[in-house]
């Protein structure tokens, strides 16, 4: 079970009450931050969610829409006497960015902050719930898009049915796993008739800031949802490519080719008030998208 | 004639609605940021300050609570398409810091951004409506107040009485900086027959995050008003000077002693919800305090 927060959808600029990019996933054992625009930190107490339990942040690139509050974010944390460890993910230069701004502070941040810098495609992290890769997405400077994935489900035990099995509460751990059991008398109990199936792991792939790249869908082919920034409408197609961004039509073409459950877009540009054209224009080709309100939690 | 308004007033961590500090100096000719805390630009936007219009910006040291707002504000201001120069004044490394965002992000900002480094007290700046001064406040670490001084105003001329008295256009300015008439037949008209007088220049000193500290007299003595961070009640002396910060009775002592016309107070630490009990505890001993409530504007 993964829950999405959407911390903040709009491009560079802040404009319009709408923040710049940050969310907030959950998963059943760990809590995740995906960019970290400036202001998160106000955005995280906003919709009550607490940074104390943070164990992960994920940053895509290093322009300031997407990580201008991480500084503030990791200090308010160490000022609370944090003990607890963050794992951060991000573009090599990330590192020297904290470490400068934490020296002339004379700040020795309260807990340990482990740096993991990204530099080829596949599999960065593995969590309790989760294993997280990256992929290169197209835009002007190094970026990365994320695929969040839940790791396989233990089926549950019905532990009357099992019981009325005689077998041992030592084997529930196999049952769990998907084995049958055998009696001593050799009788092969099928797992099935004492377990119940849990859903497939669900798969969220984030797409920031990039360009149409039809080379995405190896990755996000088939997640239960995709995250694509849009942002642009479909008339900027020009702009678009030239600022290394996407439109409406071009999110959802993607969506539609790699057979994705949902699209979300977001990342709205300062020049547009309402979003609502992005929606109308993204469903005219991929019916089931919605748009990236801040606020909104989506579960899979 | 300077206003200032106040965009921000806590300390270190964002509590209780309270922001990060910055404040906006408007003078006759210029817009000027005093430190520049996190989320700065949405509080520009929320109060109706125009960052089109900054001509001078002042970071007292290199707390985020000051300045990390910092970053996002000039490079928003550069997607705008700024043309027009800032003025930068802090303390030498965050040139660096600014400049490492700015590599990472492949930008170059679009106006010129000249960066004035503080090294020693006295006169930093002379822009055409103030003289600035930067002076060491105690912190621990290098940390500056500065004296905004307006520079003095000239006199007004009475056009129909200067006329009557046969002064011609073009000796005004001489009047306005004072001086008498002399007619062609040695009569002197006294300045103060054609001329109204103008009000004193007035003088704001900022003194952000400090202790209690009576050096710093010299620099603030008689000033009209009195920028003194209290980060604590009155009850905390011993925390504050472990800290590196003041109690609302050390401000109001210090603005006793200093002779100041008024005493603003602010940096509340985020322990506190009401800031009542400041006002009560620095009026105790000096009587014209008074808060630095995020969104009031002070002229002098």
């Amino acid at each position: 079970m993964l829950s999405l927060t959407i911390l903040g959808n709009n491009s560079a600029l802040p404009a319009f009450g709408r923040n710049p990019t940050a969310q907030w996933l959950q998963t059943s054992q760990e809590s995740i931050l995906i960019d970290c625009g400036e202001g998160t930190q106000w955005q995280l107490s906003k919709y009550k969610l607490k940074p104390g339990k943070l164990t992960h942040i994920f940053i895509s690139h290093l322009h300031g829409d997407h990580y201008f509050g991480l500084i503030g974010l990791l200090t308010s944390m160490s000022l609370l006497n944090r003990s607890k460890p963050i794992h951060l993910y991000g573009p090599a230069q990330l590192q020297a960015i904290i470490q400068i701004q934490l020296d002339v502070a004379e700040t020795t941040l309260s807990y340990p902050l482990h740096f993991h810098s990204l530099d080829t495609a596949g599999v960065i992290a593995s969590t309790q719930s989760l294993e997280v890769s990256c992929f290169k997405v197209s835009h002007s400077i190094e970026c990365w898009g994320f695929m969040f994935t839940e790791k396989k489900i233990k089926r549950s035990v019905d532990p009357e049915k099992a019981r009325s099995y005689e077998i041992p509460a030592a084997y529930f751990e196999q049952l769990q796993q998907g084995k049958d059991y055998i009696t001593k008398k050799g009788t092969i109990i099928p797992n099935a008739e004492v377990t119940t199936p849990t859903p497939a792991p669900k798969r969220y792939a984030y797409c920031a800031d990039t360009r149409y790249n039809e080379t995405l869908i190896e990755f996000i082919k088939d997640v239960d949802l995709l995250y694509h920034e849009t942002t642009y409408l479909k008339d900027q197609e020009e702009k678009a490519a030239m600022r290394f961004h996407s439109t409406t039509l071009q999110a959802a073409q993607l969506a539609k080719i790699a057979n994705v459950k949902q699209l979300m877009i977001g990342h709205f540009s300062a020049k547009y008030e309402s979003t609502d054209l992005f929606l109308v224009e993204a469903k005219s080709i991929f019916e089931n998208t919605v748009l990236a309100t801040e606020g909104s939690c989506f579960g899979l």
